[in-house]
């Protein structure tokens, strides 16, 4: 980058907000994906004129620019991969307004997922998306991917608690998109589509977000099973029954070693297992839903059924889950615990076959893959635990994710339930959504004709990188 | 319309599906609302392949082609301003797939709410955002609405029910948006994008929802109050205090008369009345919200209280406000119910406001306007109750819905909670959406570039049919 262009970012934001020495590049060069690219600087910005400013003076000189919030989004969406600068949103982190008698709240982009409940907790309210890295996830970083979580099967995705939002357009104009009120037909439902947009329409400085009541009960429960079909089948009747689980996760055989290899929680060793919570505010219909959950399980052959609503007892039951993405990489020390083909989603009725189609496949091509993941909401997670220095592993890995891809596509599945395309997750979702490339092009080219807004991720993601899956092994080697 | 033009529109729909005559125009140049305006032709699709090639050729040929459900829009969405195609979707009404294992079914859009719920109901669940048109609005038009109703305060709007659609784009093409999965994060939520369009995007030929169980159990419940301000008070409260109904809705004194005039009801002539219905599958779950809803009316003022679960006292205690929109027009012999300002939403501690706000802006413009509606999800409706044969009447109703507007504005209110923009809401919609009118009209050109979809309507919407508001005066004297 220009001097002279680094004085005029410096004259923006303040010298200190403006990093370009090759420790601060390589740091944000990378998220949690196995991308890497580096910026040619790192702003910050403190608030909406810095941005309004550093997109007008970006967008005049065609300079790529890319919002970044906790770094943890794992498909490689704020790596820079055309340079450009790195905009850190992490100083805009200001809580603006809790409306308690209007149920909203509206917080700047870089405020903590966590830090945002730890201030709802006093007036008894939660924002409920909550991924499992909300103690780095920024609300901005959520809005880009659309994140979700494990309550996500009762109060819904990111896009479903976005009331409205500001957002700094391409041209450095400062716009306002949805509303203040529970429901609007206002036009155009621009802030649903800011959301998942992974920072290429517009960068968000504020949002409006709904919040929901903490339940007075939450009981959780677990259920051991000797095959993972039956837990698969069993996650599909009970989303079919109309069943209202606050929560509903499946672990696999690979996930429950990987946990009692690093804590002492001695997990039955089974094939698979089902969590399970509800809540409320009565505690008979919460007993309703923990039965017919159980009862279901039962059907399908759970085993070793308990559940509890002492929150000691439920913190232990979901520590295994909780613990289970840091567990992974030690579940055998020569393999390090990668993020491909990371989640997917599938219709309910296909869960089982999924969570079978993935150990297939990775036995097939001789690799270690765990599925895990929030399949109440249809969400499969997968890891891929490989050697990364060699070669051969990465053309297994890319044989296995194009495969299970094939398969989640052909079932009316989708490539990314809650982690978003970026990089990673391109090439399948090219293919998947072939028929509509064509109109979010022209969605793209509309809202940022110069293409500085993170250019080069979902529909523009390069072929090299897209197919290269064995990347971070050719850029580090 | 050129005749040859005629035959082509014949040679692909078939004769019978192409309609000229004066009388048929006539009847599709109106909708719901106070706008009329004559469409050269009206078109009855069939299937996807004849929309494709109706919009190919109207595309080619630059013909407003506008998509026309069951014609209860009440903004003049549907109403041909430029002239051209009326595409009639009502041909489309097949019920594609219930889809009872992984919750979802697949509709065309001409498919009459409903219609939808009758062949859902033997599965034991329904589709929530129901509009009180329910017995004539289609999904295409629930869709193109973004339309809500009475439950849509528990169970979400329409654009909360959409997974994902299959929508000709302005070009022709068929293309794919969202998914057949609870949760995805796959690249830009362009099926949130159409709901809410009005026809102006692109034309749903399809579309993937969700349902939910028909609950075991409902209550519901009526409290009287003698002053308006009390009962949007006890709105304000029950929403803030984290309650969850399936249905709180109020009625003013005008609305109350208006049902007396008509029914056989003996509603007590209050200033205003809640409904309030709780839902669920455990019966101490809805008593516990029943009677935390009680017990805030009662705060508030609220008597005369009584709520039920036996179905025939339900039906007895919402009957008036099922019948209030058409008994409205018999409130006074001389006066006509008319959708101007019918709409708006404000955030819960306004409730109370509005109601009265409404009140006094009729009172001191010599006009009579009722207060009603959906007010647990933010949405307040009015109708104002004129002599439309007099002019002054016209103008008194411009100046008191600019007031109202103003006001709705200037508390973070917004023009539409559920009936959309269309024609009648332009004027107010082009004032709250000013920083972000660029945007929307950047995308309306990026997806149709002709301008052939919907011409006219939102922020196109030409001045003089936007602050005309005695066009029907004007076009019928």
């Amino acid at each position: 980058m220009k001097k002279s262009d680094l004085e005029k970012l410096k004259s923006i934001v303040g010298e200190n907000n403006v990093k370009s020495d090759p420790a601060d590049l390589y740091i944000y060069g990378s998220d949690s994906s196995v991308h890497n690219a580096l910026p040619w600087v790192i702003v910050r910005p403190e608030n909406t004129e810095h941005v309004q400013k550093i997109v007008k003076f970006a967008n005049k000189n065609k300079i790529p620019i890319i919002p970044r919030g906790g770094g943890s989004g794992m498909c490689g969406q704020t790596v820079p991969i055309h340079g450009g600068i790195t905009l850190d949103m992490k100083l805009m982190n200001r809580i603006l307004e809790i409306n308690m008698p209007d149920v909203y709240c509206r917080v700047e982009p870089g405020v903590v997922d966590d830090d945002l409940n730890m201030a709802l907790k006093p007036h008894g309210v939660f924002f409920p998306p909550t991924p499992a890295s909300s103690r780095i996830a920024t609300i901005g970083g959520e809005i880009g991917n659309n994140a979700s979580g494990v309550r996500s099967v009762k109060y819904g995705a990111t896009r479903d608690a976005v009331l409205g939002m500001k957002v700094v357009m391409a041209n450095g104009d400062l716009v306002d998109f949805g509303a203040h009120t529970r429901v609007e037909a206002s036009g155009y439902q621009m802030h649903k589509l800011i959301v998942g947009s992974e920072g290429t329409l517009g960068i968000v400085v504020e949002a409006t977000l709904k919040f929901v009541p903490i339940p007075e009960f939450r009981c959780l429960g677990i259920a051991n099973f000797d095959s993972i079909k039956d837990a698969g089948e069993a996650v599909g009747e009970i989303m079919a029954s109309g069943a209202n689980p606050s929560m509903l996760e499946l672990v696999d055989s690979i996930a429950i070693k990987a946990v009692n290899k690093t804590m002492d929680l001695g997990l039955a060793e089974v094939d698979a297992a089902l969590l399970y919570e509800a809540d409320g505010m009565v505690v008979e219909a919460v007993d309703y839903e923990i039965n017919k959950m159980q009862k279901i399980c039962k059907k399908h052959n759970g085993k070793d059924l308990k559940a509890s609503y002492d929150p000691d007892e439920r913190a232990k039951i979901f520590m295994g889950r909780k613990k289970l993405f840091p567990a992974l990489s030690k579940y055998d020390e020569a393999l390090s615990s990668t993020s491909l083909a990371d989640d997917m989603a599938v219709p309910y009725s296909k869960m089982a076959d999924m969570a079978e189609k993935i150990h297939a496949v990775a036995k097939k091509n001789n690799i270690v893959m765990t599925a895990y993941g929030h399949c109440g909401s249809g969400c499969m997670h997968t890891k891929i635990l490989m050697d990364t220095n060699r070669k051969d592993q990465w053309a297994s890995a890319k044989k296995a994710i194009t495969e299970i891809y094939e398969y989640v596509r052909s079932v009316n599945g989708t490539t990314s339930a809650e982690h978003g395309i970026g990089l990673s997750k391109a090439e399948s979702f090219k293919i998947e959504k072939a028929n509509s490339l064509d109109t979010l092009k022209a969605i793209k080219k509309a809202l940022d004709p110069n293409n500085i807004l993170n250019p080069g991720k979902m529909m523009q993601a390069p072929e090299d990188w897209v197919t290269a899956t064995d990347l971070r092994y050719s850029v580090n080697s």
